[in-house]
């Protein structure tokens, strides 16, 4: 199968979403709704939506409909993006090779557009004129996950462990909280709410789970490798990040060439776990090998 | 009726359903749910949750059962009073009588506790072992109406043109909307859920719609009062806050005598919005001369 064509057409039915489904960036206030706009037309991978539509069409439902609920992970995923560059954070001024949210848009307007749109996200999961068409409790149950997902023992908390932990000798077990809360939960919570949306039995859940758990913690490994050997154009934000601010990774750990294998190692892993699905998770199958060798 | 009781009871309620309903501040990462905690535990009014559960009752719900959403308001107040007070916004070292949530735990923990009450309230809205006696399609209606309320088009919102506005001269129109954006949308959700969820006739939330708009300016109108003639001890954060920042206030633009007859009358309008409610809206009949009486 052809990824890219795949890929390229996931991202454009997401970019298409979120504008229909966000409001638009002249809406008063316009500076606030301006800063949410900058961040989430930045120009980013939209993998997470992607892995919602991609895993909803492994067990057979559409991209359609579950495209509101992809766009509320894109939203999650920018608002945490926004908050994580702020100076008392990561203190990031590149993101997606464009100056961070607060950069431009001062410190205060980039903390309440990151606020507007997590909560945006949450209200996209309920709006009656884009989730009308999905069943309420199975809807309820997927918004309980990503709130879970998103929050102080989901990616919340494995930000606060990775901001607490900085310049500190940190041990396999700690590294392994942060990468599977901070960027994992959200990464899987994705792929489960388009499988339990898309129609999944409950084989199929777990395979989507199984191939979750790997493919967020081999995309997280794969992310500090690109910290180390990524070029800047490429990647669009500061390279070296991660030492400079005495962050722990997965490389610094093990070393840079067991964290490829490890990588790899979990790519197939995600790749085996679908095993019981037919053709149409080969997206997902492909997905899984592109993530630990992509170069941005 | 005994308000101070009233209020007394309803505000146990509440503090027994924090806790029963938030993950204990032992909850690893518990740095981070310490600070969520320190917030949310307070010592606050609770007036959002009080009349979630008062618009219920006054429209013959019962407290018990929308227990978790009214929680779910106090979860996403605190949420902006944590973000509020930071120094890129309003700079708050004191807030109930406390220090703020980022003079205790640092700027990152308490953007992150904010960032993690917010995700929080909307855990609780889906929660089922909270939520599951909802109706799942009311309990949408109702979720999307909040995260409208506390978003870029409500409390956020309200936020971005307050923090805009600062040092500049602003006219009532720009005025009525950070008052009705910061502070009235969320009070009006907060009513407007209770009787919704309480099982309101269409009238009857009418009402409760009338009151709620007609409330939640006149608390605000009272907070500027407040601002300018309450005692630091009571209030529990400093006196004079708005003009030293050189905040727009209903005061300012209309002197303090004017002021407190526009409450009064917002006060006396709220309540006249009642006419056809029963004894069992009396609650709110006294809250809303209260909100306008009161000294801290």
């Amino acid at each position: 199968m052809d990824l890219k064509a795949y890929l390229d057409e996931r991202r454009a039915l997401v970019e298409a979403g979120l504008k229909r489904f966000l409001p638009a960036g002249s809406t008063m206030p316009s500076e606030l709704h301006q800063a949410m706009h900058y961040s989430l037309f930045a120009g980013g991978k939209r993998l997470r939506p992607t892995l919602t539509i991609a895993a909803a069409e492994a067990v057979g439902g559409r991209a359609a409909d579950v495209l509101p609920v992809a766009c509320a992970f894109e939203c999650i995923h920018t608002y945490s993006l926004i908050h994580d560059d702020l100076p008392a954070m990561d203190d990031d001024d590149l993101r997606r090779g464009r100056p961070t949210c607060h950069t431009v848009f001062g410190q205060a307007m980039a903390i309440l557009a990151g606020d507007a749109l997590l909560t945006e996200a949450f209200a996209l999961l309920a709006n009656p004129a884009f989730v009308a068409h999905l069943d309420p409790a199975l809807l309820r149950t997927v918004t309980y996950e990503i709130a879970l997902a998103a929050g102080s023992q989901g990616m919340v908390g494995g930000q606060a462990v990775d901001i607490l932990s900085e310049g500190k000798a940190i041990d396999a077990a700690l590294l392994h909280y942060i990468h599977t809360h901070k960027t994992g939960a959200l990464i899987l919570c994705a792929l489960r709410a388009g499988a339990h949306l898309g129609g999944a039995t409950a084989a199929a859940l777990d395979a989507i789970t199984g191939y979750g758990t790997a493919v967020g913690l081999a995309f997280q490994i794969a992310d500090d490798i690109l910290d180390i050997e990524g070029e800047e154009a490429a990647r669009g934000k500061r390279i070296g990040g991660d030492q400079s601010r005495g962050k722990a990774t997965y490389p610094a750990l093990v070393g840079l060439e067991e964290a490829k294998r490890e990588a790899q190692r979990l790519a197939q892993e995600a790749f085996d776990a679908l095993v019981s699905l037919n053709h149409h998770a080969d997206p997902l199958r492909e997905i899984a090998r592109f993530i630990v060798a992509r170069k941005a």
